[in-house]
């Protein structure tokens, strides 16, 4: 019976070559078009052993200008992948705006393998996938068509198909004692792949079981399916980009984080002696602290956000004085490079993640997405709404892979501010760290105010806390800096 | 005696502190410059063990301004490193222009704990000494600022720094057995240092010896010096930027290779059977000889150059179909991103020199520095006419580590050309693939004879030869590459 439902599929080679021009054309098409649009191209090919998903690739990407196209397989992860989280080979791997990657298995093979072990946890599973889910939901939301295709044959199907192979001189080496073994388990892993399928099918990112019995069939099916969703997306693109956005004024989201802030007592002094004498003592512990940290392989990632001139570049002085500079390394952020301008705004962040035991500083950060982005309309009203769901899933995959995450708001008063500016016009050597923009930024404190609080309000979670520091005094915004650094990673350390 | 002499240089604590704010100021005050001259700063922290490297580069970092400095330390080469050319590593942590980078141990670390090695052979740390000094070359000459500091002890100070170090519970951690193995071999060490030093230095890079017996006094010296150089860096650059540059007609420096170019045969033809027939024959050879390579752990690197619309595209996609899609990269080289830009001119090609048993194609490569880039005056004289070498450096180093590098020059008439871009033109689908540019590129066309002349006989060498193939005929191109890329992988494997 299966094998005359197959055979009912087949597809004559005459059949087959007759189509294959015009829908190698088309796809070229397609790539020539895809360089106009702002929206990197994510194709999936999984499925399971012996549906070819390597030939379906290989198909593809001789029918595909390579020039446009990027494939990616995974391997078991190396050692620098192992020690960051999950999800960072696959962020570090997406193609840029404009062109299209091919993903062999993709995220879902290490997913579906661990499940498959003897002792492997459901809970576990489903976790994972849920990290695929907010992945997926990520990069559609951003623009990223994502075309995932699940190859299928039936276990009859797959059990002659090994056989074909291994029957073959040229392609027995093919096959290896893995497909029989997973060939033998079919139910279980057809189980899993429901649950799969399950999880992490949504509107932006649909699953597209292929039957995978006839070749040719197969082929043309992943073409025709890549191609029809491309114009489904276009379409939706036009219609995105051609509705204006009417800039709104800025209000709170969250009153209450706003409140925080103005909440703040900001008068607290520290007199030179007495920070001296602390410091020192404060600096050895906050040393020990990140050794500690290093000897258990934990990194640490310090978040600085604040005001114009709040003292974040002191500050992050004072804390890097406290540890090897071989483990440390500080990212100041400004404006993105056009490589990082071509990809998810997060990718840029996801780069720097530190390795097992190191330490990286961002000197402002994604956080920027929901202030500067958010008020100066570099960002939709949806993108920068939908960010800050986003900066959470990120930061829970940092602590969750063991990372330290230390974020500080450096808080100063207006008037403070105004007093630092005009002492950096004044003095010689200060001059260069203030421009226009920041007398801009400035006359939009209010509304800043608001995002400040929003974000306060809206990121605040218990593994990755914010800590509001009253930064008017730099002596105690410093002092308060390497205080609750050391504190939170003693913390997170189990050692108070 | 010896401690004597350490106490004569030994510097107060109160006189140490009175010259540290004015040192720090001004090594703020260089980072503010940094960022208008178009250089990096290689900052290479060497020496003995238990000279204070570490408290060196931490001093030095927390007096800068943390955000424009990062550090680094090599540890044993990770298995993607390990794959690659022994440079590759240091050539990916390269600090962008206006940026600097911290070496702790540096390139110099690895080389001479090879040396050491019981059976090390004298040839291959010469040969690793000779790779360091070119890699220093080129940066010089690209404007890279390099100060290498040796931190000196005698033997006699680093056993008494041994041991104190040891003697003080917060510091004994430090002391490992293997820091008492080296100052065994003390006078090992000295010889291969001397031998190192007297390969490596010269007018760009020099070496500094810096006494390590009094700390103080050696972190004071390592400032000092780099004030020092990044001064007389400044006034050099500001006089090669003074000097402004005629533009030169373009002539040949090798008249051969133009020779070559013109006496190239153009019309051959192959008929559509003749073709469809071989290129099986040959898809299948070259399928198996990248397969071959592949289970050596032998990657191969292709470039492809060649007139506009001479049909590197076309020949790419033929070549790449023969391959698993999955081991394969192709990499089009276009306009450099900004962060390309802001890096030596060959550092957007060693990020994708491939894993062992890899294949990437560059579709255009490093070869634009001595053609578009030579006559379109993006590249200085004296800078395209070192770039042969340093093009041939780069190479030898990936046949080196066994990489198979197969370089093709696809060459068509100046007749032909113009029937192809009129064709594009005319073709709706093609006519993206046309420009202003290119009709401009052709008006240079005797130019680019010269300057394609030049470059096939300046940078023909043995183990990465240029392969010239007469193109008028696509199918004859397509085909010629799929034969002349076999044998080549062959040969290198020792296949025939």
């Amino acid at each position: 019976m299966a094998k005359r439902a197959a055979e009912k599929t087949r597809l004559t080679r005459k059949d087959y070559e007759a189509r294959v021009p015009r829908l190698r054309e088309q796809l070229v098409q397609l790539q020539v078009r895809l360089k106009e649009l702002p929206c990197p191209v994510l194709l999936v090919i999984a499925g399971v052993e012996g549906s070819g998903k390597g030939e379906v690739i290989n198909t593809l990407h001789s029918w595909l200008d390579p020039r446009g196209v990027e494939v990616f397989a995974f391997h078991p992860p190396t050692e620098e992948e192992r020690e960051r989280p999950l999800m960072w080979r696959y962020w570090r791997s997406l193609p840029p705006r404009g062109r299209i990657g091919i993903y062999a298995g993709s995220w879902y093979t290490e997913v579906l393998r661990e499940a498959m072990q003897p002792r492997a946890k459901k809970a576990g599973f489903h976790h994972a996938l849920q990290r695929i889910e907010h992945f997926e939901r990520t990069l559609a939301a951003d623009g990223a068509l994502i075309v995932k295709c699940w190859l299928h044959l039936s276990r009859e199907a797959q059990g002659r198909r090994l056989r074909e192979l291994e029957d073959d001189a040229r392609t027995a080496w093919r096959v290896t004692p893995d497909d029989w073994e997973s060939h033998r388990r079919y139910a279980r892993l057809a189980a899993l792949t429901a649950t799969m399928q399950r999880a992490t099918r949504r509107p932006g990112a649909p699953w597209h079981v292929i039957d995978a019995t006839d070749e040719r069939s197969r082929n043309l099916a992943v073409a025709t399916t890549l191609l029809a969703r491309f114009q489904e997306h276009q379409r939706r693109l036009r219609q995105a980009t051609a509705r204006p956005e009417r800039r709104r004024p800025v209000t709170p989201l969250r009153p209450s984080g706003r409140r925080l802030l103005l909440d703040l007592p900001l008068d607290q002094k520290l007199s030179a002696a007495a920070y001296e004498l602390k410091r020192d003592k404060w600096l050895g512990r906050l040393n020990a602290a990140v050794r500690r940290a290093a000897a258990k392989h934990r990194s640490i990632v310090f978040v600085f956000e604040g005001w114009d001139a709040a003292g974040k570049g002191g500050a992050i002085r004072r804390l890097t004085s406290a540890i090897d500079a071989r483990d440390c390394r500080v990212i100041p952020v400004s404006k993105p490079t056009d490589e990082e301008k071509s990809h998810h705004y997060l990718w840029r962040f996801w780069r720097h993640v530190p390795r097992a035991g190191m330490v990286t500083i961002y000197d402002r950060s994604w956080y920027g997405r929901v202030l500067v982005e958010r008020l100066e309309g570099f960002a939709r009203d949806d993108e920068w709404r939908r960010a800050y769901t986003e900066i959470n899933d990120f930061e829970a995959q940092l602590t969750e892979r063991g990372i330290i995450v230390v974020k500080f708001w450096l808080h100063i008063s207006k008037d403070e501010q105004l007093r630092r500016f005009r002492h950096r016009e004044e003095t010689e050597y200060k001059r260069h760290k203030i421009n226009a923009e920041d007398w801009r930024n400035r006359r939009k404190w209010a509304a800043y105010e608001i995002a400040v609080g929003d974000m306060l309000a809206l990121t605040q979670q218990p593994p990755a806390p914010w800590h509001l520091v009253p930064a008017n005094d730099k002596r105690h915004a410093r002092l308060q800096v390497l205080k609750l650094a050391t504190r939170r990673i003693e913390a997170a350390l189990g050692l108070r």
